[in-house]
């Protein structure tokens, strides 16, 4: 067995859009497990636009990532050696230990994963936390209501296309904003959304929007930010909700983010605008677990991942997300 | 008696500022009282910020006033002629027929006052539609805690002295933004705030909200907008409510309103910012009457009024809400 493990660091804090020089290759032995600990082998591992946010050293919802240690960070990986009686070699687990090629964890620290219920990889993507956070985000904050307008910002990412398709579980119009035209494609032909729009070729964002929301917009849930939103806010109606996930365009910006005052369209609208962060619902993870898992074996959640092979390859698979390269999760197969 | 009705129309739509120019006096016959009507004659009307909005042809929570005819807003008035059983010539009402000196409405639209529980024109502050938007504001979007610090942006009007005053009573420290020193001297000494802040004579808003927010802000309750709001915004905690109930800083703007996008604030804070109009809750007025009464007998919610006399300056008393003329309630005594 290859006895080295293999991590990327935080190696200098990204000013604007991160690069290559920000990380550094680290190799180091691999650790022995300890009582109730695991040894484990990372199969696939996640990056994700979040991140980003982690790696400057400002206030966030997440602690900003220490400087030359790895990067934290969702994993599927298989058990090589287990310390723990619920455990044993070969079973395969999701952690949180990021871009390494192995960990020592915690037993606790892992959750098993039944590879007969869904591909293992999900549990990174639809059947994990962006499949929790779409959930959360639409279901407590947005509150979908049939018949009613949705329009996701984001949309052919991991946390966008489970928004859409739970919308429309719920019989709402669902529209999408997307970043290319194979992206709007698939929003449309494969996942049911009733329309979606490439923001990059549109002139008038809240012309393309009005046209297409002849209703106007009940729920706005919003993963970029920027001026795909401020066209979006001014097409809301009475009692919208607007569920902020993300802001993706401002996450490399370096100037500071300034638009039109969107109070004023929530102050008419008497509108509710909420932020919130996955775990802000930890305790309510087994009821969305069940309902996802139910609802992607029915065939009614569809997945879509963007897998780049090798580990090495794990810095531009994240750069990536800023260009907005990938078709659903993006993940790296180590 | 007098025959004659005064009433004040609208004439054109202000542009920016209102001036006189855009208003019309209209004398007309005093009508009759038909079946369950009632002949009314004003002791008191209201001049409130929120008129400004439906003086613009433009979406609002409601609609726009029609140009020459009444502008339409809440009196205190006397009962000259009764057609209804419910009402006897002398009783004191609220109705909510605008700036004339007399109207016949029908009797459902009188809400009989009783001047032994409080002075009548506490019925257009404090225990009326002012006092009603502090309490469903703070309590149901702000849902203030123990502890917590809760800062008011227009403080010294009506409904944010109220706001203040239910948010001491639920043991908060309070800070109030004001726009004259003799309102924070007010707020202060007479309402119990712990701070307040003159907005006009402080150079850096962010830095004087800090110091006196050593805790961050967990409500933010807003009536003004503007630069005021995105120094509050900027200083929230994690799971901060922020009621949007006004934005006076923006009415009469003639240009769009741009400032910095407050979403990444929501995000990384979790925070929740809702626009709101009291009729939001009607189903729940009594309630909220009963605790208000309730607090005003106790002498734990005082109330301030500023009161203008004569018709004739209904106007002037309405323009110098925008220059911050008023300390509490604006009333034109008729």
């Amino acid at each position: 067995m290859d006895r080295i493990n293999r991590q990327i660091h935080l190696k200098s804090r990204p000013i604007g859009m991160p690069d290559r020089e920000n990380f550094e290759w680290v190799e180091s032995p691999i650790p022995e497990p300890g009582e109730n600990e695991l040894l484990l082998r990372t199969l696939y591992l996640s990056v994700d636009p979040y991140m980003r946010g982690r790696m400057s050293d400002r206030k966030s919802y997440v602690p900003p990532y220490p400087l030359h240690d790895v990067i934290a960070g969702g994993v599927v990986a298989e058990v090589v050696e287990s310390k723990s009686p619920d455990f044993k070699k070969g079973d395969i687990v999701e952690s949180d230990y990021g871009w390494q090629t192995h960990a020592v964890v915690a037993a606790r620290k892992a959750r098993k994963l039944n590879p007969d219920l869904a591909p293992v990889t999900t549990a990174l993507g639809t059947l994990g936390m962006p499949g929790l956070t779409a959930y959360f985000g639409l279901l407590d904050i947005g509150r979908p209501r049939e018949g009613e307008t949705v329009v996701i910002s984001g949309a052919a990412g991991a946390v966008g296309m489970t928004v859409g398709q739970i919308a429309k579980l719920k019989g709402t119009r669902v529209v999408g904003i997307a970043g290319s035209d194979r992206k709007v494609q698939y929003l449309k032909e494969e996942l049911g959304f009733d329309d979606a729009i490439n923001y990059k070729t549109t002139e008038n964002m809240r012309e393309a929007l009005k046209k297409t929301c002849p209703d106007g917009i009940d729920i706005y849930f919003d993963n970029v930010g920027g001026p795909v939103s401020d066209a979006a806010l001014s097409l809301i109606n009475r009692g919208a909700r607007i569920p902020l996930c993300g802001q993706i365009a401002l996450y490399n910006l370096e100037k500071p983010d300034v638009g039109p005052r969107i109070q004023s369209f929530l102050l008419i609208n008497s509108a509710l605008m909420k932020g919130f962060i996955v775990t802000d619902y930890a305790e309510r993870f087994p009821e969305a677990y069940r309902d996802l898992t139910t609802w992607y074996r029915e065939g009614k959640l569809k997945t879509k991942e963007t897998i780049v092979e090798g580990f090495d390859n794990t810095v531009d698979a994240f750069l990536g997300l800023f260009k907005g390269e990938n078709l659903g999760k993006q993940l790296v197969k180590v």
